[in-house]
């Protein structure tokens, strides 16, 4: 069964090479065991795709200019180790080893086996506000009855749920109806369902730079163009924002001002007004990502919703209870025109059809009666977690920077000039997963940077920069395993 | 705002509208109102996904032979009545009027404003099976808090419900593990899953004819080219199958074999392996639906599942617990091999990244604890359902045909050379909606069937039977109202 899609010529995989920037080997190590080290790298940490097409061997050699010989040997030592699969006449492509953790970056959970021994600070979710969340599901159970005579399909979602997030964003300073949400599946099948209607495979999408990993890895899965747009110290640049919609003119703007993911960055109203403008000029449609708007922890005024200031409908804004509420009610929501919400409903009948009940019942509850509880439990855990970590870092780790941000649910970590990739490898060694900064970055930017989120209970936070320090030195050596995992280590 | 993505060529929207197969005209309208009607038509029923970027009108007039004042004029009509949006210097694409149902072809559940006063023959749904899903609700509230401690985020899915699926489908006959598992949001998401890691833009794909109108559509705008392969009383046609396989080397291949969407047909052990062993000989995948295969209702021996007889590792399976237990969970799944649960995982972080947990656990403890209490209530409402439509509609349409099958969740019914798109938006008048054959084939196929879903309790189905023959009346008439809603009707 042929189980690749995609390929990656070899110019474009010996870029990828190219911007690994990993250690210099130490010397002894033989050249095709250091590439097959680095296309290892760049497999487990899921930026070249499992089940992608690798060049054939001539070709590879000849775009790194290396013999074929290396190559081949590089290309066998990844099939030995299960992370290449050839068939003749089918060329080679990227697999993952047997029983190797089955999300292959670190902004996936750990599977539960391997839970015990590793210090996740890969995936940025808190756990379910409780006791709100047992309280909300009995609630749910009550009213279950009802909503079980029916069929249960309701693809723009349960009316109280879309009353519920209606009322929330009125609340927030943005007048809204029922009409203008559409429930989704999470965050992430909200964006996908806008992607999907609005781009066409080759259009270009303005982004900040870092931005959120998965949207940008989901936009180049889809074909389209991204165009980066650096952040600076929590700030637009916006003349460059100008420039960009200007120049290239791209049909969405993909933002997240509301505590920007990976650095936690507010954007005030006076940015939002001035991007607005310059995306109403260029004809680009704003889609804004409010998953962590509400995580607010360490400011005190909030500026309105984007949309709150849109004044030509160009608007169309994502929304999440993950982050909020729990991951693990897979609960988002899109807030556009009632004509767009009807076309997302439609298309969404060729992906999950709707959302459950039980789930919409649960938040629906959660967010009309629980939601200032379920807020300050949060605040309250991210500010402390913040806070310890900062801490501890500057205790161990003197040369990274980090700074406290207004809010969100993560730290944006400078490494001093170590690579996040190879941390993140390193980290494997040590048992701490880590998320690294390329992958918040546009082909292979942000390398000198680790996003740590805020999930570590404060008493933790000692060991959790313990172990980053331990990490740091493994990956500093230049005795890297790539490899030879077998061979004793330098920590 | 841009909100069209796709685009149809004149030429292919030349042919939508000849398979149309409209009742003539009654000879009192002009041209132009006839190609509005048609087109509003397309749309509504969904054939012509709104967004869609229609032809200039010099470009669909030079393909209809038509003279372009007239597609001018029907252009100006469809835009009027909000079918149609246009801009200067980006053309003119598809839209549904403000306030219209959202989704557009009778697959969708009604609005709940219009469910009182329609008589809905599209959706295929049953009410939840009660008590059990309140019982197994409350169970699962009781479990919630262990999960609640962590960030409930489960790519494979929650490990007691891919034990559950493990373990049923063990005892249907295929020895199962929950490393094959993963467990989807719905069956459609599943098959989202599979089509993005197997197939790539224009590889060819064998279904079934009739097929699943959803998958049929999603195939379609994932840019693969549909082979059809037509079904006869029940049966694959097994020498049309291997000329297929054979000659156009599809990728892979849909089907349908326990209880087929539309038609509830049951394929025999011996024509699974037939096509199993052509499969294999073309090196073509065959993706098994088994949503409705506990659905068995009218047979007593059930086949092993289509994977069991596999020696190949070539099939992969998708199930739902929507149709067995309720659509309104939104849980499904894939069985394959590990390595492809694997992929399919990863590739999930850009879509749902997983399931919800609550519902998992309730999916979790129906499967193990009520089965077969679920399966038997199932089993006599769909009966009871299709004895009773069955008895009608041969006494008020008796040269409409249909039969008993042996399971599922619909009737197949041919109209007697009605036009089930005609039927459909005649239905619109008469209070009842009609999933048009045309929609479960390619390019217009099977125009003159309905399917009508075993959702109808025994008591309604005279009435039912009453409409859909006042419906055949009005539709037969040839006083198609097209864009004329306003004027009386022939009823």
């Amino acid at each position: 069964m042929a189980e690749w899609q995609s390929t990656v010529s070899p110019v474009a995989l010996a870029r990828q090479l190219r911007t690994a920037h990993l250690p210099e080997p130490a010397g002894h190590r033989p050249a095709y065991r250091e590439l097959a080290g680095q296309v290892r790298l760049l497999v487990s940490e899921g930026r070249l795709a499992v089940g992608t097409r690798v060049p054939a061997e001539r070709e590879l050699a000849q775009a790194l200019a290396l013999s074929r010989t290396t190559v081949a040997a590089a290309y066998e030592a990844l099939r030995a180790d299960g992370y290449l699969r050839s068939r003749r006449g089918s060329g080679s492509w990227t697999t993952l080893p047997e029983g190797s953790s089955p999300p292959s970056d670190a902004l996936h959970p750990l599977p539960p086996d391997e839970s015990g021994r590793t210090l996740d600070l890969g995936i940025a979710a808190l756990p379910a506000p409780q006791p709100w969340l047992g309280q909300a599901a009995a609630r749910a159970v009550e009213q279950l009855p009802a909503y079980a005579a029916g069929h249960g399909n309701f693809p723009t979602g349960v009316p109280v749920l879309r009353e519920a997030i209606a009322r929330r964003f009125t609340a927030r300073g943005l007048p809204t109806t029922p009409d203008q949400i559409l429930v989704t599946t999470g965050a992430m099948t909200a964006l996908q369902l806008v992607h999907h209607a609005l781009l066409s495979r080759g259009d270009r999408v303005a982004v900040e730079a870092p931005s959120y990993a998965h949207t940008l890895r989901a936009l180049q899965r889809a074909d389209t163009r991204l165009v980066p747009v650096a952040q600076h110290r929590g700030r637009w640049d916006l003349p460059e924002w100008q420039r960009v919609l200007r120049d290239a003119a791209p049909r969405l703007a993909y933002v997240i001002p509301d505590f920007h993911n990976p650095t936690g960055a507010l954007i005030d109203e006076d940015q939002r007004r001035a991007l607005l403008a310059a995306a109403r000029t260029s004809g680009t449609t704003v889609l804004v990502d409010e998953t962590p708007a509400e995580l607010g922890w360490n400011t005190t005024e909030m500026p309105r919703p984007t949309a709150a200031l849109d004044r030509g409908a160009q608007v169309v804004t994502v929304g999440s209870a993950s982050k909020i509420l729990w991951g693990g009610l897979r609960i988002g929501w899109v807030r556009a025109a009632p004509g767009l919400i009807r076309r997302l409903a439609t298309d969404r009948a060729f992906t999950d059809i709707g959302s459950p009940v039980m789930e919409q019942l649960i938040a629906a509850e959660l967010l009309t009666e629980h939601l200032d509880e379920a807020r300050a439990d949060r605040h309250q855990r991210l500010r402390s977690s913040a806070e310890a970590l900062l801490a501890a870092l500057r205790d161990q780790l003197p040369r990274w920077g980090a700074e406290l941000p207004p809010g969100g649910l993560t730290l944006w970590v400078s490494t001093d000039g170590l690579s996040g990739a190879a941390l993140a490898q390193a980290g494997e060694q040590t048992g701490v997963r880590i998320a690294a900064g390329s992958r918040f970055g546009v082909d292979g930017a942000f390398e000198h940077h680790i996003r740590i989120p805020l999930t570590v209970p404060p008493a933790a936070a000692p060991d959790a920069a313990a172990r980053l320090a331990a990490t740091a030195a493994l990956a500093a050596t230049g005795h890297w395993p790539g490899l030879d995992s077998a061979l004793p280590l330098a920590v």
